[in-house]
């Protein structure tokens, strides 16, 4: 079970984040491609950090939106979907040329990941684009009861699919997260969390919020570095899987 | 000898060139890559029209300036300019894979080209970003009197050079183009401009506007597709260097 | 009955519309403010044309969105419509200074145009902004039947409504503009158009594409300057309601 | 002699200073106006924080260079850096109308006011866009040796001039601030800087690095807000300088 980070988030004069800290905890870097954060100077950055940590790098391509941290939707056609990706996949592919890495996955960021799961022409459309990029580049999604579903339509396109699910966030009884506008959608206690992260790596799924076995078979956890809290999350989470410290 | 013509320079709604009659004539295109213009279905378009016509594709990166259409300067640190080059070449050749194609050349625009042949770290700081995307990837620049020395800086860094000159352009006795602001920079007269395509084509250099002969080797002559005249300058260029019309 | 027309949306080296030829023949221009079209430079030299010709100067604010030229909707909150707007209307008027002009009225472009006619608690934000602009600073609206709540709404704000309607559009029986996507949408027959515009000026209404009569009370037709046919068609419009040629 | 601090200059998601902390201890702050800092939001925040705490509202003007915060040099005509200082202080302004708050002044920020001060026609440029948006409102600049002729010129133009000076800053013999580069070149010792800023407020003036005397006439002391010692030393300024804790 591997652990996934949203990293390299930062703009010009603007930090974001603990990265140096963050990354030798994680197995798998989601390094932003300048379109919701990071800028050319900022990715060299963080695949070097990368580098240093033997952290596999995947392209965490949003839509166009500086100002609105890619959580906007934006409308945008099939085709418009591909050429946004091919280009933020192929920049991020360029500046991995300086550090001899190569692009590991691609998990889309913020609104076109919550879009994309909601609407399956976005979702094949960011499933082809992955597939133009690269014959066998793996696409992360979020895991939910439809994963099955996923799968199919993945192969269908050619490319295989992770699968990510949550440790610090309760889910509901179609699988999919609760919303962080309703209360106990965010889990605090660290033995909730540390006891999620082992369900999904023992067990396969998840209990939902209401008691309800949920089959959910996940490939990586999604951490967060943004406080001490959550590194300490990180650092127990590791703990119980039985992660070199 | 090859035609050049720098191509794909519209954005959003905005469009330039005309670049679907313009890409049949000629042998290279200067591909924008979003910094100074250029957005990605605007490349994907480009580059579309590019494989139709078995032209070859290059980057044409910039200072990253819209606004400026990348004429301005902006004082950037080699590693900075590494990092602006990878990543627009990536971009690229990202996009390259929709159709097929692969990055045969890397040619600077606007204030970098100029601002990268009056300094050599920047000139460096370019070849070296050449050379980390990939070896052997050949950088375009302005044919002058100092080629031999710039084919010597390259060669240390491990790059072909592509040494390109112009028709239309007079040039000084130092082997720099006239600046625009003095008389007779621009050669309006097609039989001129004809006369210097042959020249550079045949006699390997030119003879600059006081009459001074200079040796200047160019492998590509570059082109422009802005309007009628510049189109049927192109036809006269392919007739007089016996190329197919 | 006043003619308007959207106006300097060039940005940086892209020209975009015939501003020349178009600004003598219109008595009010909605000037692009930055987010969806025009910069600085380009805001400077429409108002200078405006201050020429003696046309009014209304804002043209929208989505900060230049790639996608304000057609993509974008979600936001009734504060952050009201910071958009009062930044773009203050920027705008700050450069109306230079040409000693006052901005004459407020006409939102684009998605939001298009939104804020659909979501009321939109169109409450964009008056309440343009309110606290200006006392008594009017907002051009699209006239629908619904004309009478919308006053009743801008009235409550304390804001007069301009109510515009379209001469070259076909209304459907509810009083919308048919979608562009419909056969017969766009009046191209120079007859038709110039009928329709007397219509809205001597009856106060038009009848739908299926012949049914609305009452439309129009203060300005919007009128479009791209082409030849379009200049032709503004001046067809303005002999049929009387004004000097 | 009051205090000013640049504030406003987080962007989107990007927190950057402590503005909560320092805006009740400073008379004037220093807005960014979106173009190296700031979007539409964060000026609403800054200026309520301001109205709040009754601080004196300048607008803190830059070249239009997001990612690189306004410190790089970007090559302007003069009227270019009108159009851009009257967007910019329009915008300000327009935001200003929710809090019914006015400009007060105007600070260049970064790259443009340093170039500015080198640069004769640049600053005339800067003075001249200031008269055009509002008679009689002060520019403010670093007080240097030269103020009476800065003084001279800016009585040419019609505007009043604010002269602004560091307590935290070296100075050389000719009245500049010692570059960063070098040793010496920024006050840490508290002591030091609450007798140079007590220098500035009582003798109208201050002792270079190497003991000359120096007459810098300054209306306004630069403080600055980032971190828990700057926000120490404003406070120890205030006492010094005899002004309400």
């Amino acid at each position: 079970m591997k652990l996934n980070c949203d990293l390299g988030e930062s703009y010009g004069v603007w930090q974001m984040g603990q990265d140096d800290q963050v990354m030798p905890l994680i197995d798998m870097a989601n390094v932003a491609c300048g379109f919701h954060a990071a800028d050319p100077m900022v990715i060299r950055q963080t695949l070097a950090l990368a580098a240093r940590h033997n952290v596999e790098v995947g392209a965490h391509p949003s839509y166009n939106d500086l100002s609105g941290f890619g959580r906007r939707s934006i409308s945008h056609t099939p085709e418009e979907i591909e050429a946004l990706l091919l280009y933020q996949l192929g920049a991020l592919e360029g500046m991995c040329r300086k550090e001899a890495l190569v692009l590991s996955y691609v998990k889309p960021h913020g609104a076109l990941n919550n879009d994309m799961m909601r609407d399956q022409v976005l979702l094949r459309a960011v499933m082809q684009a992955t597939r133009t990029f690269r014959q066998n580049l793996p696409l992360m999604i979020p895991v939910t009861r439809n994963f099955r579903e996923h799968q199919q339509m993945a192969a269908d396109v050619g490319i295989p699919l992770l699968l990510e699910a949550f440790a610090d966030r309760a889910y509901d009884d179609e699988g999919q997260l609760v919303s962080r506008r309703q209360a106990g959608a965010v889990h605090e206690d660290p033995d909730i969390i540390v006891r999620q992260a082992r369900s999904f790596a023992e067990q396969g799924g998840v209990h939902s919020a209401t008691g309800t076995w949920l089959e959910l078979p996940a490939d990586s956890l999604c951490v967060h570095g943004d406080n001490a809290e959550a590194l300490s999350a990180i650092t127990a989470i590791r703990l119980a899987l039985g992660k070199p410290g």
